[in-house]
């Protein structure tokens, strides 16, 4: 039976079910929360990590800067943790980051494309924090190619890699093969974090435990992009029933899911719906689900074929040409994409 | 890879949601979109079964007659089924039932009583049914229990063995364990039905067939007792990810989830909250929870730790004088049951 890392992500992925109006009221009441419960990792900041505050993906209800003290100063034993995703977060943001008294710090790319988080994960390393490499869509590369990429990623120094399977795409089996692979690959921790498209968010957290990982990221209530996260206080519970040892309480994990439902209510926990579910069965990311509508009704195609055709395309964020072009090509009865 | 007869309950089970409100219009509007999606068995009825409207667990809107006379006429291709735990539902329900077109009846019992159902079992087949030895709180037998009571229903004529996990206690491992022992002592198929508490409902779905399970209940947007079933949609979807072959469509599947959704709308769907992992994680079955609230108020103690005790005491339905016993020795700081 392992021992687990909790990472609580709901105060930075949850942003995004909240469109990124998170306090630094709001985060202290739940980083204070999450402290008092055990858990050992709490993620801070835009659903996009720092610097993410924008027009294009949505503009922050206050400073990275500012929710990341409002977080340092509550907490008495957790980490506070961000994730940079390098472009949107600069060098000047990490050092922000680390002199507001963040100690953790997951470096972000497409899971093929670990190089690009070298400089990031070095640099936040000199200023003496913790760092994860931190793999996007994990669902959208092979074993092999993922633990070629956390071969890299560990070449760079980083504590752990973290596999985040974004679009909920994967069952346990694919979940498990991919753990396994990198296990063989390196010999730094691994980490988890899934989505709940179809509804596998614990059952693949498990999956991923019983191969080794032993970081696990969750979320109070489930927030997060899409079907979201693994509910933190299912997923603690779940785990301590498979025999798993985690630090944090249940009873105090379900207190924490209670202070931050207050403070967000009335917003609502996310569900499966039937978007979710077609985003993760075609293994494209949820961002693409706006766009989709839009291109399906402008020009006159069925949108659940379409996303199943970017599906088959593999788009990655930022590729949202290929929805009109594919629209285009679905509405004029062309088969397939060149 | 296995080839699943999938079992919606959304009109049976999810009738808990609604309160046992479910209106023949509800009914027939929903069993023809699962029947339109290729769904291969549609239950209907109280949330308890046939003769389940009482004062006691909640009155129906409609007889069940009603609901049954309104699903039957409306299927094509898929089969009609009814829930009948023996008490609640006599010999004339089932003749009733008959008459008005029901094609399955599944005979339901606490999982170590399985003796209860051999007369309705045998009665159904001399009604030319296909009949279902369903095993309620799975979770509480071991699986040694469960090859056990799963051989009496095999010899009662049972068509297939239904292990119904109500308190959504297990992981899969578990459930991988029971249905293995199950498959080992009977050569009927075995079904499996499971409750979403610990947000497993769907690992544990898929540990259920990898062992050999081939009937799979759920219910659309996860309507059902406690934190719900599995979501019927999201569980089809999972299945096909997984390489299994199920009947029903997959995006004929989202339409009836829409029809349904909007048939019961404002209702919202049963989400995962602190009383429902609660006694997912103590194994205690949903129809406590007010009881044991009421009891903690009047008693002054801890209702969370109170769940716990009655855990312990592996209390199943009807037994409820037992939790005014547990609160009082709490509030009076007795450590154990006698």
């Amino acid at each position: 039976m392992a021992k687990i890392t909790f990472v609580d992500v709901t105060l930075r992925d949850g942003n995004h079910t909240y469109r990124h109006q998170f306090t630094p009221e709001i985060v202290a009441a739940t980083a204070a929360a999450l402290d008092r419960a055990g858990v050992d990792i709490i993620e801070v900041g835009h659903g996009d990590g720092l610097g993410g505050s924008s027009l294009h993906v949505g503009r922050a209800a206050a400073s990275d800067e500012e929710l990341l003290r409002a977080a340092c100063r509550v907490v008495k034993r957790a980490r506070i943790a961000i994730l940079l995703v390098p472009g949107f977060g600069l060098f000047n943001d990490l050092e922000m980051a680390a002199d507001a008294g963040v100690k953790v710090a997951r470096v972000a790319t497409h899971c093929t494309e670990a190089d690009i988080t070298e400089q990031h994960l070095r640099r936040a390393k000199d200023l003496g924090m913790f760092t994860v490499g931190y793999l996007i869509s994990a669902g959208m590369a092979s074993p092999e190619q993922l633990a070629e990429e956390a071969r890299k990623l560990e070449s760079y120094g980083a504590d752990y890699v973290n596999l985040a399977e974004s679009q909920g795409h994967l069952v346990p089996t694919e979940v498990a093969a991919r753990v396994r692979a990198v296990r063989g690959a390196v010999k730094i921790p691994i980490g988890f974090h899934p989505h709940n498209n179809l509804g596998l968010a614990i059952g693949n957290i498990l999956a991923a435990v019983e191969e080794g990982a032993s970081f696990i990221d969750g979320s109070l209530k489930g927030f997060g992009g899409g079907a979201g996260n693994a509910q933190t206080e299912v997923a603690i519970t779940a785990l301590k029933r498979a025999g798993h040892e985690v630090g944090a309480d249940i009873f105090g994990i379900m207190d924490a899911a209670d202070v931050f439902s207050k403070q967000v209510a009335p917003q609502p926990m996310p569900v499966i719906d039937n978007d979710s579910i077609l985003m993760g069965y075609a293994n494209v990311y949820g961002g693409y689900i706006h766009p989709v509508k839009h291109a399906a009704e402008r020009y006159g195609c069925d949108p659940r074929k379409l996303v199943l055709r970017l599906g088959e395309r593999k788009v990655v964020a930022a590729q949202e040409d290929v929805v009109i072009e594919e629209a285009q090509r679905l509405a004029h009865g062309i088969r397939k994409a060149a």
